[in-house]
């Protein structure tokens, strides 16, 4: 069953792959995204492979599973997805220091909240599995915060289009991110309401969404806000670092 | 005894981080140092909250305990203090290549400095633990090397007022870094002089010093500086990266 | 036998980080090259010196060995080397943004190259083990495709003089690149034609000549490459970030 859902898997991802990557702009101002777009499902290709051979897949005392593939894929694509949100918000502005500090802010949040879920997952039904639980959650509040307020205020001083851009962009990634804490709750890592096949599935079909549905969505969006704003692109187009 | 150190440790880091982003300027040129700041104890309340469940923590034969969570902590933390120092002297300038060049060698000397150290404090009392500790120290030399020769050269071409607050946080840095070592080699990880709830608490009120305090006494210096050279700011900038 | 190679290639690397960072030039507009260059060979010797004390050397079944620190070298170091052709590519012009998406989408093909190369060495004959050693392949072209691809097409619109200096810096890279999957097709983690010492005296110049030769080599064109556009540098330069 988990074999035919990790095969499916590592084939859209493989696919998807190349797919953003051949339909995307190629040349600035958006090709950095068309880029990072392109690097996240080959990475979650390469999980679902490992999850398909069985490797890092610990099996918990109560016979259900830990696929530590997915958190490792989780702790680097969804760094790279946040960096699009990040550098779309400062949109060919912003000086390096100070899109370092947004990105290392939120990579840091971003990173917590997965490798503490993490061990909410592993550990033991305990108090101490639910307060690592809540304080992955706090993490995930926290990076929520990062782009609806300061981030999504950012973006709007770029003007009209970009800012309906990153709007769009960010209430897609936020409705797909807040079913994973909930599928986790309820699945095998949590209260165990849902069995490990529907959990895995569960988690096919968010992971298409969350990363190559998302990717064309977000392409399109950055890509008609910037014709829009074309005119206004030439002037301040100097190609200076 | 430990497990108090630990749950104040979380208490106070948790606390700070949300004070330091509270209290700290949002807003360019200096709205990045307070993410920075800020990030730090966010993962050091989380390094913490990780010891007191005693996850990631070692006994050795000898009954004395590694604490791996620290070393988890310290390789991230490490290298987001030290790029706030290389971004304040580069401060709003510097291209992505240069600054990049700088960021990279540091963090790489400053993470294997950590590598090394927690490879020397599992081995075993032999030539290659303190081969092991010498090589960490090799490693922090090459940090200062670069702090204290090119690093400081560039935030005194930035200007008086810049340079001065370069100088001082530096030299608060290098203090409060160089007790780590020292503890290290007289505590349990190496010629074991003190004990290991001494050692804790040593490590825990030097966290608070190297990650807390620091932060405020950092965006002081900057803040002055920036405000002392205002009228030159204004002038260079543009708002472009 | 491999304990000599492995202080050899100790003693080496870390004279040669040293000597890489004592002869390159410190300032911009190629400063940044130095300060990576010498980055690399430092990594190296601490790999070097893990594997001298046997640290992280797994003993498969059949008795040939895996030296876990050989990957972790690699997967700091490849990166590395990765960046300073993405900087050259770029050279002093691209925006963070821009920049940012050619090195996250290579240094993840680059880091999933070596982890799959790890995952299949150390996987017992069998089908999984090729296909995982496919994987990594495909994931070696990409980095190719990238490198001669976009990247050069990026180069040379930084002027002949640039562009050569990349193309040189990049055959020299991509043929050294390539002995690394022969020879670990052949060697051990293969198909055990050849021996582990042999082996590991492959992988020791092998890495003298990627980390070592190549720093001097590349240092050299890119010197060479900016004395002769100096006149057009002088124009554009104006030390904004």
């Amino acid at each position: 069953m988990d074999q035919t859902a990790f095969l499916i898997g590592f084939s859209i991802m493989s696919v998807a792959s190349l797919a953003i990557y051949a339909t995307g702009r190629k040349t600035q101002p958006s090709g950095h995204h068309t880029l990072l777009h392109a690097s996240v499902p080959f990475i979650a290709a390469t999980a679902y492979l490992a999850m398909a051979f069985g490797l890092g897949t610990l099996v918990n005392p109560d016979g259900s599973a830990t696929y530590l593939a997915r958190y490792v894929d989780w702790s680097v694509t969804t760094p790279i997805l946040l960096s699009g949100l990040v550098l779309l918000a400062f949109h060919e502005q912003g000086k390096t220091g100070e899109i370092g500090g947004y990105l290392t802010s939120i990579i840091v949040l971003d990173v917590l909240m997965i490798v503490t879920g993490l061990i909410s997952s592993l550990a033991a039904p305990s108090l101490a599995k639910w307060i690592w639980y809540g304080w992955s959650c706090v993490a995930f509040l926290g990076v929520l915060y990062l782009l609806w307020g300061p981030l999504r205020a950012l973006a709007r001083s770029r003007g009209e289009a970009l800012g309906a851009a990153y709007g769009k962009n960010l209430v897609f990634l936020t409705v797909i991110w807040f079913l994973y804490p909930i599928v986790f709750l309820v699945g095998p890592e949590g209260m165990k309401l849902i069995t490990d096949p529907a959990s895995v599935w569960a988690f096919l079909i968010m992971d298409v969404i969350a990363k190559v549905v998302y990717a064309f969505y977000a392409a399109a969006n950055v890509d008609a806000a910037l014709s829009q704003q074309t005119s206004h692109q030439t002037d301040q187009r100097d190609y200076r670092s």
